[in-house]
């Protein structure tokens, strides 16, 4: 895949995990400045960690000016939009959905990229797309939705990222296909959201315990 | 600027950052080791990310033992002084303004010295700056000072990464301008935090939210 | 010591603190990806923060596919033998004994052959052995265990890294002498857990206040 597309579909996926940081600052009642910050950690968190683990110069998100733009226009927009707290909440959802979908599948290209083993793209495409909403949900003090057991979250991007990596082996991996499995993440994630796909709990045949946020 | 007086600098912030870890771990009823612990994450963990970021060699604080001299001396320092809860809760806030003064300016020089442009340099001192200081309430369960938006944080960081980083262009950065640098964030820090002045919330024409810290 | 024997306690640590990662997950309610993930987070966060900070490539956990089976294996027996949350949060405290106890070691000796000398090497030992809890405990939003001011949890590691450091120095470092610091760290941290060990408070001569997890 061309890295000029790449880098497209990274810096997508930064703004949408930044807008879904800059709304968990509305609802946890921030100021601007801590909405551009709490965007800035959730979108370029993922990549960051992602670039400090391939081990290659300085990470893309300090390297090249144009990854601050994203936290900056998300927190612009969330600023001049958002109505009100009820939404913000399922907004959270569905624009950090955008961003895990796109980070999977760029996770998983930067590490191929590098030179890394088809079991390291993968585990690298799930650190990045699953990293910056860990980042946002442990800043903001509550346990991370990635760990939240109604939904299915993790899986996702597992498969997102198998996908990439098998196209990628395959010599099939360019824009479309790019999109095409980033557009199928983001509706498996969205689907476990609306009918509450669950996997099984940590421990076999047990009561479901209460989950709590907080 | 001379390294060696940015070392100076360097250590005299990690200080003050350890120094607000350690009175933060005695209001949180941690014990002599909790506390060198917490000093050690805040005076050094902003400055490892940054070299982490910058990628150039083990990070300072690892390759160079006086850097664990900061915290250990905090601890040490807050086990004999501190005499109260509610004295110990001002004061982290005075001492991680300090931490913040020294750092936004030394994290700017530092990524201007290994060849960043100038977007990065600012952006990677409000890193470092801001960094230690959220590794510090994450750790301790609170939401970051940072985030507060009761008073001002990082606009006088990013004033000060802005002004370090005008200064290296003319070629005007030396000890006693990058003292300056940092005594004007202090001042404009601890003015922010006496007048509570207050940037404008994450989203507009919204009623202010009680904002809890546990 | 041989290269594939540190491998071999590096891997024991790995998997000793993914059960204790997979374990927190059954008593957080969290799902079988959930315990996965946190059980990679613990058992791997640790070292992938150790390879980072000595900066040698990508860290371990990502180029050997032998370290994902730690996690995995992990999250399948605490899936199909755990039976009951008492039983799960006291086992969670034993099998992260196991864990620190491995990686001061393995932490210390790797920084020792990175070229460190023995200040760092003892710090990253112990970076290394806690980080990996930290990581646990932050992200299940709970105060880390190593600040618990009821037992002692670091003062074993940094006696096991010192006592690893020493042994490298004298070339005495091998699979037995490393094991047996191991079982000494091991056995430290859990007579300080049932005996209760206290290390004095951060502040001198202060009654000990009430210490909360949540």
């Amino acid at each position: 895949m061309n890295l000029d597309l790449a880098l497209m579909l990274d810096l997508l996926g930064c703004f949408f995990f930044a807008v879904s940081g800059c709304l968990l600052a509305v609802r946890k009642g921030f100021d601007l400045v801590g909405s551009v910050l709490l965007g800035s950690l959730v979108g370029l968190g993922g990549g960051v960690l992602r670039d400090l683990i391939l081990n290659a110069g300085p990470p893309a998100a300090f390297s090249n000016p144009l990854y601050l733009a994203a936290p900056l226009l998300a927190a612009v927009v969330v600023y001049f939009v958002v109505g009100g707290v009820k939404r913000a909440n399922r907004l959270v959802l569905t624009f950090d959905a955008g961003g895990l979908a796109l980070f999977c599948v760029t996770g998983a290209l930067k590490a191929l990229d590098a030179g890394m083993n088809a079991a390291a793209a993968i585990l690298l495409g799930v650190t990045t797309a699953v990293g910056g909403g860990i980042l946002r949900d442990v800043t903001a003090n509550q346990v991370p939705s990635v760990f939240d057991p109604k939904t299915m979250y993790a899986i996702p991007a597992l498969l997102g990222s198998a996908l990439a990596t098998g196209l990628w082996y395959l010599g099939w991996l360019n824009l479309a296909t790019g999109t095409i499995s980033a557009l199928l993440v983001f509706t498996l994630r969205m689907l476990a959201l609306k009918f509450r796909w669950q996997a099984p709990l940590a421990a076999r045949s047990w009561a479901r315990p209460r989950f709590r946020r907080g």
